[in-house]
């Protein structure tokens, strides 16, 4: 039985004006296409089993209103940051070296000093197809892949290097939520899975 | 700053055989449309502020898959059990009385000991109109209810003694997601809140 005395989990949010950002060197997709994606996927599923994967969500304010940190590659597409576990590598030092290699500077003494909170979703992907759903369907007993959500607790400031061939965005939440045509399943449904968060707006 | 140690909780799961239905006294709807139902929350509004009302999701598994109890009222329309806090009224303690006057037994010795856990999705409606987001949207000072969700976790066996005008179903997870048409936007959303918590099954 599990019991939370504390039923209400602050977040202290900063605003984007407390953040700087700069560039760095390119980080290209592994896959030119879907296709190509899903079948890495099937070569590394037979050598390596389950794939586990892990994104951060870090937080930031403008005008009162939390904003999450998208990057975006093209015109379109936006992904959060994160990326795939080395295997048996710990979930939480496995984001920690996802978000440096998406976000840290090249200088060590410059990277955040990345403070990884709760898990807020799970999605898993039963077939080697895009689709993926926020359980393992019945039946399924071998999942492709799992992916993991966590909040990243941001500092008051910090120092963000954004490769050169990306964009980073702030988008509101409200831009987020009943937006799947734009975000996908699993970025439009963060503002119901942050919800139970009570953000304290903290202003320069 | 808030680190959590567990980034895992495990929710423990048991056979909707495990579990006993009977019947009690109808509770009818207080209002009976939706317009004199938002005319109802004006009403208390000026007398009392904003309406706080928190709702539980009750867990049963059938086949190996989460299924959340839902009160279904006529043929189509869903709700999960709860209601209205009193003014001051404190969430958990108001939510085991509305658990109780939904669903417990006449006799107090048959009610379940309720343990409610973890709050999963807050709703703001920001106007006497029927759309909630799960945020507060900017620019409203003065939002005029707020729904909280909490998970409830059920012992192993439990007696529900259901109002005769209603009827009590176990809909999986898989029913609900991305079925807001079905379900609306708070219940259809339900599966992303809860795809952090890690099930176990229990089988008799």
């Amino acid at each position: 039985m599990v019991v939370v005395s504390s039923q209400n989990t602050v977040v202290n949010t900063y605003p984007l004006s407390s953040y700087t950002f700069g560039t760095k060197e390119p980080k290209m997709e592994k896959d030119t296409s879907v296709a190509d994606r899903l079948a890495r996927m099937k070569i590394n599923y037979m050598k390596e089993g389950m794939r586990t994967s892990v994104e951060g969500i870090l937080l930031v304010q403008e005008h009162n209103h939390p904003h999450i940190l998208l990057l975006q590659i093209g015109n379109t597409f936006c992904k959060l940051p994160g990326g795939r576990l080395k295997p048996g590598e710990n979930e939480v030092e496995g984001l920690k070296r996802k978000l440096t290699s998406k976000l840290g500077a090249n200088s060590p003494t410059l990277v955040p000093d990345w403070q990884i909170g709760e898990c807020v979703a799970n999605w898993w992907r039963p077939n080697f197809e895009t689709i993926m759903y926020p359980y393992c369907p019945p039946h399924i007993t071998k999942p492709k892949e799992c992916k993991k959500l966590f909040l990243v607790h941001l500092s008051e400031r910090e120092y963000f290097a954004v490769p050169k061939n990306l964009k980073l965005l702030a988008v509101p939440l409200f831009e987020l939520y009943d937006n799947v045509q734009r975000y996908g399943p699993v970025i439009s449904t963060i503002p119901q899975q942050l919800s139970r968060f009570q953000f304290k707006m903290i202003t320069n």
